[in-house]
């Protein structure tokens, strides 16, 4: 027989006299006592416990993706925590507006005593950056500095060390990589995919040479436009285009790995590709939502300081500027819409891959 | 060759025309402009493009599941229509705070002019409640009015050609009855899981009478909230107790239906069985959604008119305030929780059946 | 001159070695990890601290307030700082999206090691309702238990102190009856307003008994409403019949008090009076949001146990939806709407009282 | 007597049946119905509706505004209304959230039949733009086209009229610079500030030069930083320097109110100044909200297309992202907080001035 658990406290459990006591303004300290400093300590410790929580979502996810084979009944697993991921990202987001309800004159009131600290030495927040498989040339310069050399030693390990494991971006990518389907007994999706898109360019074509309704000017444009949309599907259909753009940093997958990422887009409808579909578009999700939040922190701080430079010593607001736009994880998946033919164009799969991807909860 | 599609103009294509002349106040049209009855009219008209939004997903889920086998590509996009429905309803309560800008004085200077006019008047909304499976019963009366007869014939004739179609509480209904694998080959879900359940229930009792640090009070207190729970367990157990509830009107699944949505939710992880749990998850999303959108519009609208009577000629506030409890349509799948037992008891499928709900997206 | 002080590093400064390490799964403990026990416990946490910056709020708001005269200076602070605890408590509601993210089986992985812990017991929350005004004769009973007999010691007393202070309800109800305008030099609000009341009505009266469209039937439930506001209207208009409805606890502020929060509220375009509209504004809003905050909650609660009982030994989601109705602190402002009167009916202010109540931003 | 109003039905004064008959799919119309088509046109017509909505409230705000002399009884409305449309700009960010629940391959059905509409052809959204005050000069050029050239001559012909009439920028820039208080018997708000200023550079200059934990690198550092904030308050306070920015497009009020706005945020808490500095804040919520909906309608199109052109003929993801950052209109009030300094060192109003701006609601 299971014993009893010994009764347990909601104010023990939850570590209640820590936590509480855990916000020490600087202000009172030095006998200045400012009222919103506690706001400014309080929702910053708010985001690093919503840091652990997706650093733990996270590291979970990639122990999953780090296997060799994944057993499929951890992709709904996954799903979710991703899911759970952009839940939090919301409320990471929102908690901006209560920060945006101090006033930068009240900031004043205690600014200076926290110099030069920064939220660039959240550690959690670049571990996460690290596990979703940020690299170090990929990362925006603060100030000319490398983005561990601000924070403490002991948090310097923590980040080289997360920095040298396996990253989400990695092991997608392998995972990818190995996903069958693409080809075999006689079906090559590449191929398949080809005709379909030479058949929509040619179409494509003809009917900018042929329309009537277009002068010369517009007919020239249009025309160049049509050159640009085949030099991107060059890129795709092409294996060494593709490792160049590697290369320079501008994709990240291998090519296989893009093309299975595209396959599974373009049939996204066979039952089995459901879920690979929804874990990729949560990928996204993650990516834009960390995007959205970087950004509407450059706005914030730009409120809160002007133009002024940052606690931490740089313009805070034009390095989270940058960082919106560039610390994308995985701008393969963002190109994938350029790279979609209508599902009226696309080619049928053979019975014998359907059946593969297919499934019942119905008796047959 | 495909020719080319005339050329679009956006507000043509949005019938902008019409669109931005459908605001017609009244305190203008009385020559006593309030500028508030802008808002109004047009927060009403966004939830009722937003209804009519609605009512399009739903119909095409119900299409899908009106049929007597449900392709399995279609479930992953019922899925995807259920999420936008919950993302729209976010939206929906988010509105409310819009309408709450609207001060109590401010809506005074066109108040008169709008009686009877009322949201309880829009068909649209009592539409979306007959296609999820509000009936009639269950509806709370309004002035101890049918819930129809305060709309136009025209709209009446609507509402209850709605209320005939197979709503999607009956489809869903259908579609849990069919579901296999919970038998056959000498497994018997229910058999198992009874077992599963006799046993937590037993080490249950045990602990309480032995566990010594109990006083006389508390153990009995324990003793009869156990007793409570296993006549729950004996209802779900029961297929007699079951349908008394069903006639009662708070069941609504069939027997066999109820246990196909536990063993879903019991089994999730298997692949297979991964969308249908999101399906029903999404189920209670809609359900909570419309809950809290009408818990919040109760608040509001005491809000706006104190304990005044509504345009509508009766007490708006309390009216919503009860639909907000009683006008769910899916507590059966509110109760599963109920019957949940930890995975650590749940009973091991037999390989067979794991076979039949796994898939593998990896070279084998 | 000043001194420099000393370089504050972001860690030691948010004290994260504390913070970051006060999460301690019981399913660790027990050997049995659970990996959604991570959210529970981080989610609670961040419930708490933002509880602690609530607190801070309304401490500040109530030193203020218990003033024998309050700074005019302050009042605009007072109105920034229940905004800043509106804005907290729309994270708090989006905060039960990220708990929603656990499924109830996930929940049972980890619940029986949390016995008899529940929500019920953070005493900061009790605090929070303390300092507003909620009063232990309008509490609901959780299991017929005293809403501080759960808690420690400790938080037992720092209950009761909490309790022993002067409420924001009771601040506000002193303030308010203190508001100097609607008296003196010949003018006597009530009166004004009284008549105002006496011609709206009786033109009311008129128009239901005149109506030539009307049925008898409805002309009768038309008297009937009349009636029951022509009643709500007494009671506003006497002290002694207000005065029964203080001594039921139906009404909470003084009659004197009410009066003048009708003023502020009729005569808010008034310069000065917009920061006390504003304010008494504020109040109706975090009521109201925590009044969705404990109806979602319950909500939420439903869904993770179904109908079984809390960890804490009782029906969770029925005290949750109880306290949701009955725990607002000012129904008295909720009241007001009831008694506005159109703006064209509103009494015009004598000029002497017109212009105390102006300022000017112009040069004149 | 007044006479009863003829009672209205709910459809009738929606104008529901306009209003739900304007969903014209034109992939209907071809014969390939595209479920998702509806979503597209819906989503885009509760944009148009909140539009009409803004450019009401907008209206309304600058009606105000454009008089000789604002009625300081309304100033109170302008700010509610400006905070309206922060909530109305809410809904417009989470609408986002809406449409991307709309796959890239399901957009892909029916994109071409929309060829060349586009968003961009929104004449209801640059109405707001302009009322705003965006000009022409600060506009993100769109493929090279002035930014009316795709839209019809009818709205051509509004939205040059719009740009014609007087805009918030300038409204707002007339009021500050009349606003009084800053100067006369003997106070000059300018000086006062600039020797507190003084006093406060020289205290951080000498802070820098004695700070004998400073390395010569980081002291050099430290002073070049310094010499760069000197800069900023020098063109602050030479008027000559202003103008430049002025005519260079940098800073867009008049050197008289740009001293004023800071006025109003240093002295907020005085009684008067406080609806005022709310004001101020509202419209950089505003600019801020638009410049969030921008930059997140910036990664939505780049999710639902890729690197496409969009049906417009341009990078849609592009100019959006672009006129995120430069599509403001107040950044002079951004640049505010440059020029804040703590409390502390804030000269003290003299007693005249300080009693022009108090009131009080208390007997005295």
């Amino acid at each position: 027989m299971q014993k009893p658990y010994p009764p347990v406290y909601y104010g023990d459990y939850l570590q209640l006299e820590r936590l509480l006591t855990s916000q020490l303004p600087k202000s009172e300290e030095y006998g200045k006592p400012a009222h919103d400093e506690m706001l400014f300590i309080i929702v910053h410790q708010a985001y690093e416990l919503w840091f652990k929580q997706i650093i733990h979502e996270l590291g979970s996810v990639l122990e999953i993706f780090s296997k060799e084979k994944i057993d499929e009944k951890n992709l709904g697993t996954c799903v979710a925590r991703l899911r759970r991921i952009t839940t939090i990202q919301k409320v990471l987001i929102d908690q901006l507006n209560i920060l945006e309800t101090m006033t930068p004159l009240d900031f004043l009131d205690f600014r200076d005593y926290l110099i030069p600290a920064s939220g660039f030495q959240s550690f959690q927040f670049r571990i996460v950056e690290n596990m979703l498989g940020l690299s170090i040339e990929n990362r925006v310069k603060f100030d000319d500095k490398n983005y561990y050399s601000l924070v403490s030693d002991e948090h310097q390990k923590l980040l080289i060390e997360s920095h040298n494991k396996t990253s989400l971006l990695r092991a997608v990518d392998n995972w990818l990589s190995r996903i069958p389907f693409m080809d075999g007994n006689g079906y090559h999706f590449l191929n398949e995919y080809m005709s379909a898109v030479t058949r929509m360019l040619s179409n494509e074509m003809e009917i900018i040479l042929n329309n009537p309704s277009l002068t010369d000017d517009k007919r020239n444009r249009q025309l160049s436009e049509f050159e640009n949309t085949k030099k991107k599907f060059d890129a795709l259909l092409d294996k060494d285009l593709h490792d160049e753009l590697v290369s320079k940093g501008i994709r990240k997958f291998s090519y296989k790995s893009s093309l299975a990422a595209l396959f599974i887009n373009l049939y996204r409808d066979e039952p089995i590709l459901h879920l690979p579909f929804r874990f990729l578009t949560y990928l996204i999700d993650v990516d834009e939502n960390f995007t959205s939040w970087r950004y509407k922190h450059a706005l914030m701080v730009q409120r809160m300081i002007g133009s002024k430079v940052g606690t931490g010593g740089s313009s805070g607001h034009h390095y989270l500027m940058q960082t919106a736009e560039k610390h994308k994880v995985f701008p393969d998946l963002l190109e994938i819409p350029t790279f979609l033919i209508p599902r009226s164009e696309l080619p049928e799969l053979p019975s014998e891959v359907r059946s593969r991807l297919a499934f019942s909860y119905e008796l047959t």
